[in-house]
Order: C-alpha cells, then sequence, then structure tokens
C-alpha cells in the first residue's frame, strides 16, 4: 500500500538534552509546574522547599564527571536534611509532565479498546491518509475533542495493520518523527493482552501507545550496605549523552519475553553472561506519563534487582556506556536527591529500590505520595 | 460535654469470621461481584478461571489445622497453574468490596478537607447531637447525597473534638459500633499530616477515616530459598480466630512513630527483641478500600520485612497467636492462591513480599493488574 508523502511538515521538535554542573536553588531547567498529577500538599512542600533550603545540581549546560558525581554523593558535601525528600518528587515530575494537556489529545481506538492518544494536530498530518486512518466524530472514549481516531476497517488482520501504518509512518519523515529504529513495539490496550499490530518505536510517543521495557539495578552487598553499579552513558549517545543509568536496561520489542529480553540487554549493555542473568529477579514496574507537544510518552519499566558477585565487573559490549562505577546505595540516593545527572527515567527506577530496599522510611515526610507517584502512569 | 444515649438501634453488624476447610470451584463464602475497583480485563479473567480450572479451598465453616495448611502449601497437592493467579485476585477482592455503594456515603470534613466517609444511614444517628456534628447542604466535596457531614464550629482544638466525638461514640454503644478497644487513631486527610483529633479504633471504618498499621513479614533465607515465619490466630481472638496470619501486624495509634510501633509489635507477637527487630526495613505500602454495611474501611498497611537467624524462633507474647510455622515462601504462595486460610488483608503483605522478591513474573497472565490492586484504596 503506497502512499504520496508530499506534506509540508512545520511543527520541530527539540530531544536533546546536554548534561551540565551548575548548583542552584531551583532548577530553571524543570521549573515547577501548578498542574501536575500529583496531591497539592506535595506540591506545596516540594514548592516551599525549593525556595527555602533544598539544593539542586541541574544537568542542563555542560557534561559532568566521576568525581562531580562521587563528591555530590557525600553526605557532606551539601548541608541538606537526609530525611527531606522533595529531591526525589521532583525527579518524578520531570517524568510527568503536560496532564494539563491531556485535553488536547484524541484516544486512538483499535476494536473497541483505547490503545493511545494522538495529539489534534498530529492528528492534521494523518487525516489525508484516508485509507489507514479514520476520524469518527464519537466521543465515547472520552475524548474531550469529541471525536477518535481509529484503524480503517479495510484493515481487519495484525500484519496489513503494521504494514499500513508503517509506510505513514516513513511518510511523515524524520521531521516530524525523528529518531527512527526500526524496531517494532506492540500495540495493545495493557500488557500481556492481544497485540492489535505493531509500531515503530520512534513513533510510540506519537500514537501514544504505551511502552513496556526491563531495567534492571544491579547491586553488591558488601557489610550488610548495598552498592549499586552505575553506569555513565557514552557522549555518543542519541538520547542524554553522557547521563548516569542504572546498570541494564531496554525497551520490549514486539515478539520477546521480558525475561529474554532482560538477558539479551544484560549481555549487550554489561557483559553479564546469562548464567549470571537469569539470577535476576522481576520486583515490580514504575510507570509515567509525559505529555511534550505532540508526543504523549505513556511507559511502564518492569523493574529487575540482580545480585551481583563483588568479583563482578561490568564491560559494555555495544558502545553505549562510556564506563561504570559501584556506589553505596545511599550515596546514589544523594544524587538523584541533589542533581540531575540521572537519565530521568532511571531515577525512579532507583527510587522503587530504595524504597524496597528500606533506604526509604514512613517518617519522612512525602513517603506515601512518593511511592504512590512511581506509578503515576497507566501501569496496566 | 455529656450527652443523652437514647437512641433505639436496629441496625445490626456482623463481624464474626469462622474458618472451615472445603474445597470449592467458587467460593460461595466470597461471591464474586460485577462491580469493584478492577479492570474488566481481570474480572473476565478471575470469572472464567472459577468457572473452569481454579480450585479454592474455603475457610469459612469449620477450623483447620497446619496439617492441612502443609499439605495445601505443596505444589503437586491441586494439579492447578502456578502461572495462573487468578486466586490472587480473588484475596485482593475479598479486600476490596462493596464500591458500588460509595455513592451512599457522606464526606466527612474537618476544616474543608475531607478526613473520612459516613453512611447515610450511621450519619442519621449522629443528627441529634447537634453540638458536635453539623451538616451542610452543600456538595462540594464530591458526595453525591448533597451534603457532607462536619465538626460544631464550636469544637475548634483537637482536644475538644476527641473528647466530643468520644462521648458520642460511647453513647451509641456497642450496638451501633461493636468492640471498642480504647485505642485513639488519628484523623488526618493524609499519612504524617496534621492531626485533627483523635477517634476510637473501633470508630474508625464507621466514620470511614483512614487507619494506618504496620504489618512484617518475617523470613529466612536457606540455600537462596526465602522461608515466610506464619503465625496462627488464637481460637479466642474476636477477629479472624484460627486463621493464618504473617509474623507481626498492629495498627499505628496516635502518637508513636511506625519504627517504635513495630519494635513494640515485634515484642508483643512474636518475642523478637528490640535489637533484632531494629534490623526490620520498610519497603513501601498495601491498601484497600472496603465497604460493608454502615463501615467504610479504608486502610494504609506500612510494610516490612525483617530477615531473621535462622536460630531464631518466634514466641508470641500477648495471647494473641496460637503457634508458628517456618513455610517456603513459594509453598505460602500456594496456601493464598488456593485457600481463604490467611486474615484478607495479611494476603495483601504477603503477595507485595512476592512481588519484591521475585516469586511473580512479568510473564504471568495479569501481573501488573494484580501489581496495581495492592493499592486500590486511597494509600496517602
Amino acid at each position: 500500500m503506497a502512499r504520496s508523502c508530499t506534506l509540508l511538515l512545520s511543527h520541530k521538535f527539540q530531544n536533546s538534552f546536554v548534561p551540565s554542573l551548575c548548583i542552584s536553588k531551583a532548577s530553571p531547567a524543570f521549573p515547577m509546574r501548578t498542574s501536575t498529577p500529583f496531591p497539592s500538599r506535595f506540591l506545596t512542600h516540594t514548592c516551599f522547599k525549593s525556595k527555602s533550603t533544598t539544593l539542586s545540581v541541574s544537568a542542563a549546560g555542560t557534561s559532568f564527571t566521576w568525581d562531580d558525581v562521587l563528591r555530590i554523593s557525600q553526605p557532606e558535601s551539601l548541608p541538606d536534611d537526609p530525611s527531606d525528600i522533595s529531591g526525589f518528587f521532583q525527579k518524578v515530575k520531570i517524568c510527568n509532565r503536560g496532564s494539563e494537556m491531556q485535553s488536547e489529545f484524541l484516544p486512538f481506538v483499535i476494536e473497541d479498546q483505547i490503545v493511545g492518544y494522538l495529539h489534534n494536530g498530529f492528528a492534521q498530518h494523518l487525516r489525508r491518509f484516508k485509507d489507514v486512518f479514520i476520524f469518527p466524530r464519537d466521543d465515547s472514549y472520552g475524548g474531550r475533542i469529541g471525536a477518535h481516531v481509529t484503524l480503517h476497517p479495510m484493515l481487519g488482520k495484525p500484519e496489513d495493520r503494521t504494514g499500513a501504518v508503517g509506510d505513514v509512518v516513513k511518510c511523515l519523515g524524520e521531521e516530524l518523527i525523528p529518531g527512527i529504529r526500526n524496531e517494532l513495539y506492540p500495540v495493545t490496550s495493557s500488557f500481556g493482552s492481544r497485540v492489535f499490530f505493531s509500531l515503530e518505536r520512534a513513533a510510540a510517543p506519537y500514537f501514544g501507545i504505551k511502552a513496556y521495557g526491563v531495567h534492571m539495578n544491579g547491586y553488591v552487598e558488601r557489610d550488610r550496605q548495598k552498592l549499586l553499579w552505575i553506569g555513565k552513558r557514552s557522549q555518543g549517545k542519541a538520547t542524554f549523552p553522557g547521563m548516569l543509568d542504572h546498570l541494564v536496561a531496554g525497551g520490549l520489542p514486539h515478539g520477546i519475553s521480558c525475561a529474554e529480553n532482560l538477558v539479551k540487554e544484560c549481555e549487550e549493555e554489561a557483559g553479564i553472561p546469562r548464567s549470571i542473568a537469569n539470577e535476576a529477579i522481576p520486583v515490580g514496574a514504575v510507570s509515567y506519563m509525559d505529555i511534550d507537544g505532540y508526543r504523549y510518552k505513556r511507559d511502564v519499566l518492569l523493574c529487575y534487582d540482580l545480585k551481583l558477585p563483588e568479583s563482578f565487573r561490568p564491560e559494555n559490549q555495544d558502545g553505549e556506556v562510556d564506563s561504570f562505577k559501584l556506589i553505596p546505595a545511599r550515596h546514589v540516593a544523594n544524587v538523584i536527591r541533589r542533581t540531575q545527572f540521572f537519565k530521568p527515567n532511571c531515577s525512579l527506577v532507583i527510587i522503587d529500590f530504595l524504597f524496597r530496599h528500606g533506604y526509604m522510611k514512613p517518617e519522612h515526610f512525602g513517603y506515601l505520595d512518593l511511592l504512590q507517584s512511581l506509578r503515576s502512569g497507566d501501569c496496566s
């Protein structure tokens, strides 16, 4: 099904993120918003702290080194209160922007089930592909624009849908959907349920489909303390170059199980052999919803823990990680609280680790709110 | 502030729960409902399984012994599929009944914040205490009855509110609010925030206030397997006599921290000395909302793990536990999936443990739904 590609694309996107080191009272890179999915008492708390005592190290401008990371991780390097968890809330907020823009999106419906959301402006680009997309004037799926988007009824089979939508994505081109990876994600209404078709990974946020990934914290136990293996992303990475990461992560493409995908990513990202990777245990999930222009990210990260032998040294195989360091978990907590060095969604995965391993305490103000905020997106 | 107690109370309550052993295809003790807080795909799945392959052992009728527990815990004792997690869903449902009755409740508002919910029928009993409760015709707090309940403006101080509401609770008597314990729970809008007054524990569900508790799984690690200490409640307990429990649990009364309360409960319930109890780590929380007649339980259970030395033997000090057994976690999982032997909310705490320790797998159908369902109540 070939389609002509003669659209004039005027909408520009900004995906780049350049790390830097600067200390500011309230980070200008991620200003506080007044409309978020979090309870107002948390906002009040965070804003109050931002105006008064909380220091935040921003990662926008220039690069930072391991020396910077290790210095700022030390308890005594900043005179802040370790029970102040507002720095964690801020990291959750960075992953959950734009909820006030939800009304600008149309539900994307397949066989009566909502599988995604498309921005009204993005949807305009799809209207000319009349043999692929149709726009019934029916708001019974909750869209506030009074319509929804679905596929042409002639596209009844998954492979037909995959081909037709894939052709449109190619037609729209890099200017509208940058970073095509030729990797297909399943389009479903919920995890493990029927796959209606498959969609190019880079297009997932433009169609607002849920994207699942496997994310693993690798740790070592020494003298009853836990130490986390932290990676620093290559400067050459297209997304979040030079930023910090937990040990292993990867999107979950169509047709591979979580367990098998994790073993593959363990090998590629950290040189962990299958015999050790098989010891990783699933421990739950975090989720977020982030609206940025036409993009509606609905990500669910399936979390894993792997306890590694003290003698193990991770070695990156695919050029995506520059280097690794083993850092006490409570020091990693300081890096997350105090800086924006971590790739944002990795912060959620590590905060989840900190909760499960006793590094967060109910006595810390905001404990339950922070716990809940780790699943701010539709986690299904 | 003395008040006359001349009410005729006609509403009867049933709190008793007598365990038994019987095997049935769908448990008549806890019939499936069509209206719940869970996604419909889960309901469909559960109902399908109930009609076909899942066996369920009910605990309503007569008592069961440790021999019954140990037998049913064995993988081979029932020919079911270990990846079928519908038995866990059923246990979550038992804790989360009656969401379709929410519209019968009035918001209970203090200083413009919702702190609880009262059944319209229960509220009728409070209307004659005009110097304590008032009923503004104002539905701005979301009540569907077109009004809310608040305290008389003369009751401005926490101690005045505690005294006045306490007097009313005593007046209403055991017939309306059975099981008075003379233990005060804080009335707040969220965990750790301002306490508006304190309320008798037994009255908490009748006022729909959130009740917090500390719940601890005690475990032993042997050959890389985890074994859980399981308690069997005394036959003399007023609630859930003879049923199974995790190692330590207790409500969180006003004026004591979670950590301190846990140490106290560890000592009372399992004879765990402070030196060991201090090693317990907070690991998150589960929550549920359960409507039963006039009672609206909104419970948040703060979860803890304690890794115990293999040599440790728990010993109950307060007569509330009959005996303990150390059972492999994966066998405990079978008991939860297959029976209703556990006190219902303890199932949630153990399912949370099973998630965090890798006994649940993303490959099991319903993994994310079950994970989310563990916080079906307002967990804040």
